[in-house]
């Protein structure tokens, strides 16, 4: 056992191990053994890891390096993307990071190709970006409400991962999270807004209408699971009816994957014991 | 005295207030009576209060009020620009938050007015953008290298005056902090720079070049003081020696402002009660 962590986070969620989505347990652990409490240190603990290898990758995108980071987070409305932007990307500097929130598109968007909006917010070389939904709105919501036709959205698996490896080919370490609530804590969530006037402008009467289609989506997630998890762009399905849960294994897999890269702080371009004297020489 | 500040930081900082640049004191906390330790204290509990009233600003922001808030930073090298974005940017949620450096002009960007990508960069409605340097570099380091004539650069003042006033008419509260460093401690930090190999990446050798300019850009920044500390887009002096103090000052600004918009939670655009009773019946 490391930290609390059974098995690690990126077994454990991956969403290959997890099983049919269908039968998935939103309140669940997977692979950590401890409570709210630990959970809540070890967030700190590892957000702190977090914030000095975000550092590091900043520092090398400065140097030249082109890698970067591209956490996409989806999940049913109220499944707590927010809460991972602000939790999770709070832990870290937000001079490195670069978020974007992918909304219904815009008529500008609509008349390019479902990947345009995405290319362009990339993140640069060096940074952590966060999509709050993402290319993946494509084959589902667009799916589920047939916006276009099966025989279009279904050529967009193969189109997405094409994508994803190129940008994997081109430097990017991509991490894929899925949020999922069940559709009691869903319900409670929405209630929730609507009990407390500092919660209304979350709330959306569509997410109502949405709740109608619960297993269009389940299928339709299944589906993205099954056709788009790659070694090189994997999924991870987080149990999120804890939130602290959700937190700490999004924080457990972007750690993961940054130690990963083995990045050491680039070599100086200048000559260090010139400059001193300079510097020295100087008022 | 309130929260350890004697006299309201906006008026302590305040660019007419703190007298001649040249003469100011980098290593002083106007208007702060605390310590290093009720200084962090201090910015723990303010930055909470600010994180609240970001929330506050982004829902109207979701809710189709226009207001922003912009903070502009500028300084000399080493000033501790990149601190602030880290540790009082740090203290807010990232969703609503909108960071832009602008370094040296690209190609693309000289081919435009130099307010150009300044526009593109502004913060959406809801949101707190940061710029780390801005339009004033135009008349800072432009100025003190001759990089454009002095006909030209003359007439940016009123140019940025101008611009920034269309700003506020259209919702923006615009906050500009200048943080002052000493020329010794710029050295000490300069050398600290060059003493560590984590810190190398961010050594310039540009940086002790530019130090022999030093009274140069002390008479620039008096002028755009002079001529550019509006109360509709105010100037503020941020001794910078201490680097506690500075974001501490920094916080308690932007703090100020926001709650100055004296926002409320917007009101539901929804029947609350009957989307109850839809939610209820769903399953």
């Amino acid at each position: 056992m490391r930290n609390g962590w059974s098995i690690p986070a990126a077994g454990a969620l991956r969403a290959g191990a997890v099983g049919p989505i269908a039968s998935f347990d939103p309140g669940s652990t997977p692979g950590f053994d401890g409570d709210k409490i630990s959970g809540a240190e070890l967030l700190v603990k590892r957000g702190e890891e977090l914030a000095g290898l975000q550092e590091l990758l900043y520092a090398n995108g400065r140097a030249g390096d082109h890698r970067s980071v591209l956490l996409v987070l989806q999940g049913m409305d109220t499944a707590g993307k927010g809460g991972i932007v602000r939790h999770v990307g709070g832990l870290l500097d937000p001079q490195g990071l670069s978020i974007k929130g992918f909304g219904k598109p815009t008529p500008e968007e609509l008349q390019h190709d479902f990947l345009w909006r995405i290319n362009k917010a990339l993140p640069p070389a060096g940074r952590i970006g966060i999509f709050d939904r993402s290319h993946y709105e494509d084959v589902l919501p667009v799916r589920v409400h047939n916006l276009v036709p099966k025989s279009e959205w279904e050529k967009r698996y193969d189109l997405i991962n094409q994508f994803e490896s190129e940008l994997v080919a081109n430097g990017t370490t991509i991490i894929k999270c899925c949020l999922v609530v069940s559709k009691d804590e869903q319900k409670a969530r929405l209630a929730e807004r609507l009990d407390r006037p500092d919660k209304y402008w979350k709330f959306n009467p569509g997410d109502i209408d949405e709740r109608a289609h619960w297993d269009a989506y389940l299928e339709a997630y299944q589906d993205v699971f099954d056709l788009t998890d790659k070694d090189s762009a994997p999924w991870f399905v987080i149990p999120a009816n804890r939130k602290w849960f959700a937190r700490l294994a999004v924080c457990e897999l972007l750690t993961t994957a940054l130690a990963g890269l083995d990045l050491d702080w680039p070599k100086a371009d200048f000559d260090v014991e010139a400059e001193k004297k300079r510097l020295a020489a100087s008022d």
